[in-house]
């Protein structure tokens, strides 16, 4: 090994996100080395990217250049602790370790609590993009002990993803799990834009009883607009998937039961945690869960009665209510996520760049949106925005678009088709924007049974009444 | 102390709660003792209740009778570590220690691990009814140690209330924290209610042009009904209450910001944890959220727009859809919180007694209904009921208001009124009774960015597609 040249970084879990950062590394112009577990995955990596990969952490760590740079690339959980206490043997005061696993952002405060005395300096990133993105170019969300960017930065920055005009979508995002966080607030509004995505499809399905073919080429032309995303693209190419035995559409043989790993539902009891209203990322949660009682929904839809009526508006025209209802649900789906970080940022003291933020998921993550160099622009604007929505050109996008939710909320509630995140990105509208919401009520009622007080508009104090004697 | 007649139990904590029970036990014949911190608590509570009221924990357990049996009604969170350790070298085998508080049933397990070697019988019992009902008579959910059953079922029985066919509204839950969950799942139902008995007040007076008065008559009316239930009829006196000093409805002068103290929030969080669909507890919460930026929604009512239609139908009519929709969404609401029931019992082996639940929650506690009735009724005939929705009796009730629902939601979001909780109660109920949900393109998407694979509805296994070879 003495005859090698030293690594620039170490990777530990050689996956295939693993795998793909390495190459992408090695393209870059540094030195890789990898360790699995598994001798298979190791030698698979070596002959890959022609990285070495030793046979062991100690002769990987041997093998890093100092101070020593170690990226974990292994399932979150407890595999990044079995990984952390191999290596703590092996490490000095100011080597770097990076996670850049779905870790949850508590379990990083926690490893960051563990290695407090021992000088070793931690960073949980977020890294977004999937396999594709790790291999060209993902957006990464560094952030943890400060010590470590000047290091890790022209690594990190040269593989990630580099929005149009030029700008890696990396950037350093805080103290603490602030990165782990900052990628759970992503995948969050991921949850709650992949199903708005779903829901589109469903009512042009459902309701205006098109073909997936069709709706494929709806998404195409909603992707060269104000909806352009990777995800309304990857949508377009689905749809237009033809599966080549039965030659129907793919989507069409899927089976309607949505997966997930735990990041939206994380982000919705984060919500919950901080009293941030984020309706439409949870909701998007309890679509894939009310999705995943597939046997159930059959016996209920036998017993079930929904409503007779039958679309009879214009098809051309609905679809196109559906693009800006898309737009004005997306819009408040992101608010929301914002509202979120915004909460994490008081409570953790992170002192939070949105706009960067914003800015970095303009390319290489499965959020990208041409709508996301809007929102940079946004927090450009005011870093302090109290809402996305109150920006000027976000709530001038909302005054364009609101009636088409409100269309498409309605008739999808006349028509018994199922649009939770719609409905609840409108609620979310109109709850903001609403001076006065009935909790007076639910005050007066707290008050009743539980003589929790009340306070008045009309003066200071805090008051308890008995009821009954009215 | 040792020529007094020993106590049946002792209560610590003499706040409202502990003090009205302590009284409510008296009343039932029991001899009780009760402890608190303070002194001028333990004052007043000697005074109020004619009981001793002695000066140290000590005393307090000096002066039981074996088995002693202790109700700790001290605020929920670490006072109730603190009580438990300064008991603790006062106790001895087989005594029983009940928490009455609103504890987390997380924070209920740990306790009863750290106590298992202690031979002490733990108990955690939830207690609904609020300050009225510890006097006169609550709702009790006792879970634990079923050792304990035995001895404290005369005196919880005794002090709980009684529904009109006389049965006390309470009953051994199960083992384990299952007492407190099933308190924490009455509340995340209760928050819902709630705000779903909001939302109604809330359309009337904002699409209808209703006055308090008006709306406290017909929550009067609907009290009479399928409607009548505690919470009905409390909005009914809250709306019909001036106030004495500027002789309007005291609603109208009451901050529309609502509190809370966390359970609709734990039901909520533990919804997602299990993967139980129950956005409208979560919706529930999410209202009250929303409502405490009451400065941020001030300015966003200047910057936001909403629609300008009027309402131009039959205010009557419309009046008895919101009777209709307020019945269907809070089925809906239960159906979530009972399905979260059976979501807990299988993940911790409980063995629930779910018509049992529905039974004791008749009467006493905050959300007693006439609808418990029919759903303990329900879990009678079928204790494994799948859904409280595909109950005959329940299906039908459905099909006679579902299409209220879909008016009051559809109008709702036409004229800009939020109504989160029936908007994902139809959500809900359109979602759990569609055959075919879009998660198939949801689950396409997954394997696009991710490759987590997907299944056929034409043959076994797991399959991954390059999607863009279309």
């Amino acid at each position: 090994m003495s005859l090698l040249k030293l690594s620039d970084i170490g990777i530990v879990g050689l996956g295939v996100m693993g795998e793909n950062l390495a190459l992408n590394l090695h393209r870059n112009g540094f030195t890789v080395s990898g360790y699995d577990l598994e001798q298979p995955k190791r030698d698979s990596f070596a002959q890959r990217t022609g990285a070495a990969a030793p046979r062991s952490l100690q002769e990987l760590v041997a093998g890093l250049g100092a101070p020593r740079v170690l990226l974990l690339m292994v399932p979150a959980g407890t595999a990044v602790d079995d990984v952390l206490a191999g290596l703590r043997p092996l490490q000095a005061a100011g080597d770097i370790v990076i996670d850049g696993g779905n870790t949850r952002f508590t379990d990083t405060q926690r490893r960051m609590a563990e290695l407090a005395d021992t000088g070793i300096l931690y960073v949980g990133a977020g890294v977004s993009g999937g396999e594709e993105g790790a291999l060209r170019g993902p957006a990464i969300m560094p952030g943890g002990d400060a010590r470590a960017w000047p290091r890790i930065k022209p690594i990190l920055q040269a593989i990630s993803a580099r929005t149009e005009d030029g700008q890696p979508c990396c950037d350093w995002i805080g103290p603490g799990a602030s990165g782990h966080y900052v990628k759970m607030v992503h995948n969050g509004i991921e949850y709650a834009d992949m199903q708005m995505i779903c829901e589109a499809y469903f009512v042009m399905q459902e309701l205006l009883g098109m073909q997936a073919r069709e709706m494929g080429g709806v998404f195409a032309e909603w992707n060269r607009g104000e909806l352009s995303s990777y995800l309304i693209g990857i949508t377009a190419d689905i749809l237009a998937h033809q599966d080549p035995e039965t030659g129907k559409p793919l989507v069409d043989l899927i089976v309607d039961t949505a997966e997930q790993k735990g990041t939206g539902k994380w982000a919705s009891q984060a919500a919950l945690d901080l009293g941030v209203t984020a309706p439409t990322i949870a909701d998007a949660v309890f679509a894939r869960t009310v999705s995943a009682v597939r046997a159930e929904r059959a016996v209920a839809a036998e017993v079930l009665s929904g409503p007779q009526a039958r679309f009879a508006g214009d098809r051309d025209a609905f679809v196109e209510k559906i693009r800006r209802a898309l737009l004005a649900a997306k819009v408040c789906a992101y608010a929301q996520g914002f509202q979120l970080l915004a909460a994490a940022d008081r409570e953790y003291g992170w002192d939070l760049p949105f706009g960067t933020i914003a800015g970095l998921w303009r390319a290489g993550c499965i959020i990208r949106a041409r709508l996301l160099e809007d929102i940079r622009g946004a927090y450009a604007r005011a870093p302090q925005l109290a809402n996305l929505l109150v920006d000027a050109q976000f709530a001038r996008m909302m005054a364009d678009s609101h009636q088409a939710l409100r269309d498409v909320v309605a008739t999808a509630a006349q028509h018994g088709v199922a649009v939770p995140a719609f409905m609840s990105a409108l609620s979310y509208y109109d709850s903001y924007r609403s001076r006065r919401l009935p909790a007076n009520l639910l005050q007066a009622q707290r008050d009743y049974f539980g003589a929790h007080t009340y306070q008045r508009l009309d003066r200071a104090g805090k008051f308890h009444t008995k009821w009954t004697a009215g």
